[in-house]
């Protein structure tokens, strides 16, 4: 299943820090907290949201820093992911 | 007895879940917590709301994510609904 | 007397809900809770509320399902009655 | 001395229940609850109001039914009044 | 020093209420509160006032009604003052 | 180190207030409180602020009455100032 | 990695005051708080935020002064930035 989202809505997926041991082993970080970067999944059509037009500025597969505390976690199919307003997402990293 | 949603509202329905058992058997969920799910069952006109022009992105029968704590619950004939502004819809599941 | 509500206001009257015992006499419901369910009694004109123009979209006689808390109880000639905005009406019942 | 409201407010007279015993002595309602209903006592011009166009659309003599904990008093020699803006104005009684 | 409001601002007066005892002294009020009525001072010039047109309804030397809690207190040549917005005074007393 | 500030922003230096002895010696107030006195001291641009169209009407060496607990303080090379929006300014002192 | 500011977005990085021993040794500031100086590090494109236009006034490269408990901090390749939206920028530095 899908996750379309609605209007200025984007969906995101938590990135899970991985760190490489000496040995070159390596292991998705369990402690280190990385709260606010995450993927965009899907992002929304923009169009008018409340009343005001919203052009998206977002694309699948950037990464994103996004406000904390902002959005709703969701889960699909096993997978849980975050969805939040673009006004909420605060930079892409490049 | 029908609700008919006024404005930007929108009637949902919330999903129960189904469990296949081993031997085939399904069970409706019980203790599976699917708060957020639910089906479009009826839809407002949009129309000016609040003095915005508000358009309908949604159609009954699709399935979608709403916000955690939005909406009124109703229950008319014996059904729950709840009723929801559809900016408390995050998004269409597809 | 009479009240006739002002801009987006609507006069509602809480239905009493009817319940017919096996010998067939209806008594009126005490027990049962029906906190959202009311009848229209009156519709205010619309026109311009709070700098934006509102059109009235219930009519006199319809059963609507209102929002919890919304409204204000007003007793007159012994009759008690809730006037909301016309967006607290969430949905006409059908 | 005279209250002129200003922009949209309108000064309120609240109103003293009556009473008539069986003997046909008229009593000022002392217990009686009506805390909502008033008499209008003085409509402001309208005009622009907070960037929006008012219109009034009470009458001096009109008796109305006003939001609870709106409005503020004050005593001007020795009558109290109330004075609310017409939006919590709520219904006029005909 | 003179006060000059800007914008919607107004500059008040708070008026000390005189008796007139039987033998014809007159005492400046002390215990009796009239903590609403006061005399206008200065009137801003209106204009734009966070983005809309403000147009001054109140002239110096008329006494007006304003509302509790509003405005803030400043001392000037030992003379006390409040200033408001003008939308923070209720009524003009005539 | 110069603080230019921004939109609709004014940097504000609060006055001591001097208190000159019967032996004609002057002293800096200490005690004295005048919290909401203080000296224009740089003026933003002004423009559209917030989506609004704002018009700078103070000038750097007027001296003002600004509401308390507006603004924010901030130390530039040992020195204390205070930055408000222009709307935080109440009334000029002339 | 580089942190790319969405919209009226403005990424700071906080300045380490430093201190010069009298031997002429520089000492980075460990104990005086400087909390709301910042130079800038990336300036969002602007354009319509929450439906008005935002033009971006500062630079990279200034020295800011911005509102204390503003803003959202993040970390990017063990470097703790501040990303603030334009209009919680106070002044600039000169």
């Amino acid at each position: 299943m899908k996750l379309v989202p609605l209007g200025d809505r984007v969906v995101l997926k938590q990135l899970v820090a991985e760190e490489t041991t000496k040995s070159g082993i390596v292991l998705p970080g369990q402690s280190k907290e990385k709260p606010q970067q995450a993927e965009v999944v899907a992002v929304g059509p923009g169009g008018v949201v409340d009343g005001k037009e919203v052009q998206m500025n977002v694309e699948e597969g950037q990464q994103v820093i996004y406000s904390k505390y902002a959005g709703t976690s969701v889960e699909v199919d096993e997978e849980e992911y975050i969805i939040v307003k673009q006004d909420d997402i605060l930079a892409i990293l490049k």
